[in-house]
């Protein structure tokens, strides 16, 4: 209870400045897909995997009209839909995802699936396979013995769902960040299964800068000495190292306007100016606080540094892929850099294939692309049914 | 030695990619400042106040031909010429400043001083009070007790310095980043000293946002348990959570094109695949413990702490400033939003003051205001002899 009450209080503190969707008619439910073994992209076998998924809408008779939503870095499968009528929050693309909905889900069928190594392993409704799961050899969480894995690893997971279900093509995939460059994946590497796809707030140029920046998320993590090398199940977990590398990602994905727009230079507390003690702080900081607070009662460290290191080492070669595609992003984007968004865009173009652009704006940089996806949706409607 | 060389080692390991002068026939002595008690801004006393300087050039009778360099966050005095001939790296504007160049000492007095809370407090020819410094009063390093200070507070360390040579007018005050923020203090607190000012890569204008990732750069020395409440002097520092501090500000400073540039996606150690293990690294990462070590190694950990503060507190309305003003910055400035630094430009014009602009570009991002000083030659040149 006190989990779900954190969870919530994640997206609400988010929420409170990014107008999520608040309200949702449509009921999902968490399923479990399950697999005996997986043997990773890297050749590493594992036992056991688990991920959970959600879907609305009925799959038609010659399951046709299935579309994919792949989710971001720190989000779940969760994208449409409330799991009780009481919920307070939706799925984060609620707006767009529904019965009469831009993604109308009395015409498609459309799957979301948590991928591997999700962050948020100890919240309700979340099922996967990471550090934090027992390895059966031994009994045991994993912790840093966990294969690497990659955003094809999280593909092949969801394909492998995908065609338990029957399903031979997917009418789209469509995803925003971690979700684009699982979108791209999907097309680069299953493009029979993939009629059209969708990728949001993100590129597939090869970046070390944002690989750099990603190791830099996770810093805190390692040094927090009760991250312990990744041993600490059981114990007190790495809770201000995990905090840390929370903040990090939540304010870079955002931009100074929402800063200036949302807080100003207002103080933490009333009478505690910041310029007279060191521990005075500004109403950003404790927000980034909070906010890390509330996604770290429910994540995993580890499963941080998985997530991480999967990003990190993404590699697909735009100008190999030949699935039509649509490519949304926001030129204040701190992660995905609107100039190598446009690299991708003619990379693809390059080779023949169609390409649809459609470009966001917002005070919310990076997060413009789930606040605000509306935005893009004469375009994407348009796309679905070219 | 070895203090020297690690010294010398932070700078070559930017200058490799960032093409710093690395000849000069300037030679500059480091002399220092003394006041025997200093009040700040916020009104508590530091007694035996001490920071380093330079100059080069001779003033003339009058006092009249004296300009001031102030330094950015992670900078010394060591703007121009080499301490000894055989010095691997010159100060950081040499390009720009000494015999014959475009601040020319042949004509001009140039003076730069070392900040108090200097982060490079353990290098050789750095001299500053801080943290670090012994507290007269106890026998024993301050840490945490020292009183927070501001870029006020610089600056009139440094208006008594100029005081002290008998100069009643600064001909210009020019700087870069948090030395931006030093000349539009000097413009606003003291325009009857300051005949015009040069800001480089920097703005005026309240920014929450950047406020913020101040507190992040700091955080991983707040994670260390080395850092034991800023109690370490005498044991073993926080050294992974300073290079860990370093490492982030280092990032932000520069921008992915510099990184697809100088790194690609090549990687830290041949064969050693980091797709194939946790610990396996790329280039660029290997590059920001390297250069972050090297600056560690002369830096100290308070020292950030307080002047992360230092740069979070500044405040200065730029619409009150009243001294002709040239603002140079590059668009693609992590830490300086290109449209803030308009804004304050803008702010300024709007009284009635003379503003000049200049954009420079380059692939390094905010360092490009460092490095490629010198595209703005013809603007500064004109400005100094308007």
């Amino acid at each position: 209870m006190i989990r779900i009450g954190l969870y919530a209080a994640a997206f609400v503190a988010l929420g409170s400045s990014l107008a999520l969707t608040q309200s949702s008619d449509l009921i999902v439910e968490k399923k479990t897909f399950e697999m005996p073994s997986y043997t990773t992209a890297a050749g590493e076998t594992i036992k056991g995997v688990k991920v959970g998924w959600e879907a609305a809408g009925t799959l038609n008779a010659d399951k046709s009209n299935a579309i994919l939503i792949t989710h971001f870095f720190s989000g779940t499968s969760h994208a449409f839909g409330k799991y009780k009528a009481d919920d307070k929050v939706a799925g984060y693309w609620d707006g767009i995802i529904g019965p009469g909905k831009l993604i109308d889900t009395n015409k498609y069928y459309v799957i979301s699936s948590d991928t591997l190594v999700n962050l948020n392993v100890n919240a309700p409704n979340v099922v996967t396979t990471g550090p934090a799961s027992i390895n059966p050899d031994t009994g045991k969480p994993y912790g840093m013995s966990f294969p690497v894995v990659s955003i094809k690893d999280f593909v092949n997971v969801q394909k492998a769902l995908v065609e338990s279900l029957g399903i031979k093509k997917l009418k789209t995939v469509m995803g925003a960040s971690m979700g684009g460059l699982q979108a791209y994946e999907w097309a680069a590497s299953y493009p029979e299964m993939v009629d059209r796809f969708v990728a949001v707030i993100s590129h597939s140029q090869p970046d070390p800068f944002l690989a750099a920046w990603v190791d830099l998320w996770a810093q805190p993590i390692r040094i927090d000495p009760k991250w312990n090398g990744g041993d600490y199940y059981g114990k007190e977990p790495p809770l201000d190292g995990l905090k840390g590398a929370l903040k990090i990602v939540t304010l870079q994905a955002n931009q100074w306007e929402w800063a200036q727009k949302t807080f100003g230079m207002a103080l933490a507390e009333e009478g505690k100016d910041p310029a007279r003690a060191m521990n005075n702080k500004y109403k950003i900081e404790a927000f980034l606080e909070t906010a890390a607070a509330a996604r770290a009662a429910v994540a995993d460290a580890n499963h941080f540094l998985y997530l991480a290191k999967a990003n990190q080492i993404y590699l697909v070669d735009p100008s190999k892929i030949k699935v039509p595609a649509l490519i949304i992003n926001t030129p204040t984007d701190l992660f995905f850099p609107d100039e190598l968004v446009d690299q991708t865009a003619k990379a693809i173009a390059a080779n023949g294939t169609v390409v649809e652009t459609a470009k966001i704006v917002g005070p919310n940089g990076h997060l413009n692309g789930l606040v605000a996806i509306a935005q893009a949706k004469d375009k994407i409607g348009a796309f679905l049914n070219r």
